[in-house]
């Protein structure tokens, strides 16, 4: 794992540097707005797409040094995501501090002397003007990269194309089923609906972020190799995200806390609880239906949760499925050049799918 | 006038054109996402904004035809800060329909059962998203501009850096300042942020407008005429703002109906509001401001304000304000070649600002 550790650590502190540095939102009024645009992105989090990108440009022979303002660039992609998709889940946490609209919130409150109700319409308003900014500011990153790799503008372009076929198209869509299914009955929402949103939500940006830094390695996106790394972050996107629905009810409750069933109480339509759902006797789903919502839910409660989806074959299943997903991920690695870059690869994937286990 | 308004129809028609046959968003999901992204820019307006960057272009010697995709992509671009800002000012109606986060409210409310408030916060969500998409599709646009007319990519990367600068940080910027304004005490507004904030949310894109038509005819934004024609654009939104914010109060009732008033009920920091608050006695400023909050504003009480608009000199203030900035606008226009998209622009310019007096 150490490799993979210190990559990821050196990936975090470059992309860092350039964050802190660039001038894109100088002239951005009011200041707060200004500031908010750069603190999440600051604020920490793995740098995992970066990462993906640098280590991609690696593995097929290219310089990630050069190419840093693309990997910042879908990293602040990631993160714009993050500011609207967190007005749209209400979320007041992320990171240990608080989301941008309730910072923002806050900022108004004091300011402008502002009602709780006033301040968070205030904030809201602000974060979306934030996530905005920070779209432009991803392109902008992309203009930067060019000027100072001096790729081609047409490869350039390419990248940009790139960018809206994954990033806009597939990733937005996600998320928009993502809300659809949220107000959905359970029993009208199929597993293949599921695997349609965490392709758009997760693996989108992933094979985005692999196929970019291949392609600036090679000069281009028309390469059979180009399609290895795409298909590689896409496995990597499915086995991440089903094992985070795994770890969400059977992780380990002194390292995941709180969290620890809240997927569950949310009722949100992960495989797993669908399946189980599927299989279940009437009595056992009368339960875990029972559960949702649950504001207090019981570590009992959990726990004959937890019960019914192993008897119900439905843990088995999934855990079958992020096995499988992880084979074909490192199937795709295997195809690619050996060489340290691709050690960090498999190494980035244990750690990624295996993590708290 | 002729020449302007089959100008205005024409390319109204053209853009029109391209949004219907446009693919962008052919593989979104879900489907009423899909169709919100287009209703929009096809629902109407006057397409100022694509009519600004053909007329430039032409002025110039450009052939505006070549550079449709250009024009609808600042025409996306406009309807996105629509979308979002109609979610930020809380707004229902829009071009006689409702707006984005109004209809996706309704889909969801009739599809999924929803209360009134969960399907507004629905579409709420569902609409921040449809902006996203929208700024991607203008970006896409551009994309698609550069393959179809072959400009340099290197000029295309330049269109997208003014985008950027015009588009993002000085529009939003101008979005920002307007939310602040909303909640700041009128006594504490100055009339140089309110025309900082007229240049951002109106002037901005007009001028990105004005340049990208220009730079598409050169083949360059380095030029000379490119400036003039930014500073013809800017000084064309300052008096095209200037002047709606008077019609604001001393237009038609009989054209304006309901929307005569509006400004003030809403408490909005116009120049005129606060020039006539500057000069106006106590109790005329205490009748204004009783005015405003008041659901049912009376004629008798707007008679009242224009009155004291009049006598505080506010109203010729602001009326020598929007003639200075019409001739300075014309003076820009008369030191670029005379031609047929010459005196399109001076007509436009007439057109917008002394529309509807």
């Amino acid at each position: 794992m150490k490799k993979c550790i210190e990559f990821l650590d050196g990936i975090s502190h470059k992309i860092n540097n350039i964050l802190q540095s660039d001038n894109f939102a100088v002239e951005v009024m009011p200041d707060y707005l200004r500031e908010e645009v750069k603190r999440y992105p600051l604020a920490g989090g793995k740098k995992l797409r970066p990462a993906l990108l640098a280590a991609s440009c690696g593995i097929l022979g290219g310089k990630p040094e050069k190419f840093l303002e693309f990997a910042t660039a879908v990293e602040i992609w990631h993160n714009w995501t993050l500011v609207h998709d967190d007005i749209i889940d209400c979320d007041t946490f992320r990171r240990n501090q608080p989301t941008a609209h309730c910072r923002l919130a806050e900022v108004a409150a004091t300011k402008f002397d502002l009602s709780k109700a006033d301040a968070f319409k205030y904030g809201e308003n602000m974060a979306i003007l934030c996530g905005d900014l920070q779209i432009n500011w991803a392109y902008n990153l992309i203009i930067k990269g060019q000027q100072k790799s001096k790729i081609s503008a047409d490869l350039t372009l390419d990248i940009i194309r790139k960018i809206q076929q994954f990033g806009a198209i597939k990733l937005i869509s996600g998320e928009a089923v993502d809300v659809e299914l949220a107000v959905k009955k359970l029993e009208n929402i199929t597993p293949a609906e599921v695997m349609k949103m965490i392709d758009g939500k997760t693996s989108a940006l992933f094979q985005c972020s692999c196929e970019i830094g291949g392609a600036l390695a090679l000069g281009t996106f028309d390469d059979f190799r180009i399609q290895l790394l795409s298909d590689f972050a896409q496995a990597l996107g499915r086995a991440f995200q089903l094992q985070d629905d795994l770890l969400g009810i059977f992780g380990d409750v002194n390292k995941f806390g709180k969290n620890i069933g809240s997927d569950l109480r949310e009722g949100k339509p992960t495989i797993l609880l669908l399946k189980t759902l599927q299989s279940a006797s009437c009595e056992e789903k009368a339960f875990i239906l029972g559960c949702i919502g649950e504001k207090d839910l019981q570590l009992s409660q959990i726990e004959e949760v937890k019960r019914i989806m192993i008897s119900s074959d439905a843990y088995e299943f999934v855990n079958n499925e992020v096995q499988y997903y992880l084979q074909r991920a490192k199937e795709y690695l295997n195809e690619l050049p050996e060489n340290n870059y691709n050690d960090i690869l498999h190494e980035l994937l244990e750690y990624l799918v295996n993590r708290n286990k």
